[in-house]
């Protein structure tokens, strides 16, 4: 069994959406080695930093939360595909070539796990590009962007996934990653009636 | 295949150490649905807060961090015991008659777990339980305390664990769960340096 780990590691100097030093995680020692024999310490972070799994909240009004998404979704087979060829937006025209059987979770591998930059070239998914994946039916999708849609001001992309129930996990790191099946370990942390929460994804390739 | 969570859920009310009001995460709302479309909100926690993973640096002066913890490590067969019997600690006496064999990730079921109140009645491992699981070679111990020790100056408890190579997962929830064998997750978010992380946790029934 080998793991591969997709996930961004949270620091202080990490990538953020829009390189916007705000969404940066910040860190507060509480006690320290010397003063007791006690390493203590805390974390602030916005919940859409890092890898993370979006609920319907953050788009819908009045929309499920993350804690109420059932785990066993988030142990699942997955499907990553290809798509390190596309820029700028994923649309309908490079997910339909792919056969994704209804219930798939895909994983959206994109030039951007090249990359550590967050800019107007990070490649997200257009909104006939989510209309697609809603209309194959699949349970859940993933990208390697912090936002899985950028620019649109009526979150067409978001919109139509979580209407659809379709998980959004966002900030996958895949560049060590080959297209292929695996097993997708990636629960969320249970934050009461949030809109989302950070997460370690894995990858199982058995 | 049946999943258990054994997670605490994440919310300003929650059950803290000693009760201390500064260990409750507390949360900020960045943007609301309504001015905008986007609900986003972040959390600033105690690492040590809720279900979490402990690394040695806890408590170990230059110890390992976080995120330098193998994930297989924490996506492992694992035993649940009944302890909830015992009251105060868990010494090597209620620890002997287990079968345990060396690798074995054990979680300690305790009355802990039908209680939301952390107090001086606390179940937690004694320094010579500490010792006898070292003894038998275990990866992993669990309990369902905010801390495995409580009132040790000299920290006995986690040090001899950590210096035995032993995860130390601490706030697990375990009221649900029947003693028997189980398959854990329970990877800590990657936060880099760090001497402890939130961590997911849940049994799959297989």
């Amino acid at each position: 069994m080998r793991i591969l780990d997709i996930s961004m590691p949270v620091h202080e100097g990490m990538m953020t959406y829009r390189n916007n030093p705000e969404k940066r995680p910040r860190f507060q020692q509480f006690r320290r080695f010397a003063e007791g024999g006690v390493n203590e310490s805390g974390i602030a972070m916005n919940l859409h930093s890092g890898t993370h799994l979006d609920a319907p909240l953050h788009m819908l009004d009045g929309g499920g939360t993350i804690d109420g998404i059932d785990p066993a979704r988030l142990l699942t087979r997955c499907r990553v595909v290809d798509l390190t060829a596309v820029r700028g937006k994923v649309r309908r025209a490079d997910l339909e070539p792919l056969t994704l059987a209804a219930g798939t979770f895909v994983l959206l591998k994109t030039a951007n796990s090249y990359s550590d930059d967050d800019s107007d070239a990070t490649v997200t998914l257009a909104a006939d590009g989510a209309e697609c994946l809603a209309e194959r039916g699949v349970a859940g999708v993933g990208i390697d962007a912090l936002g899985i849609e950028r620019g649109q001001p009526g979150h067409e992309t978001h919109r139509t996934l979580f209407e659809a129930g379709i998980l959004v996990l966002e900030g996958l790191r895949l560049a060590d990653v080959a297209e292929g099946e695996y097993t997708l370990v990636a629960l969320p942390l249970a934050i009461r009636g949030a809109e989302a929460a950070p997460v370690r994804a894995i990858l199982i390739d058995d």
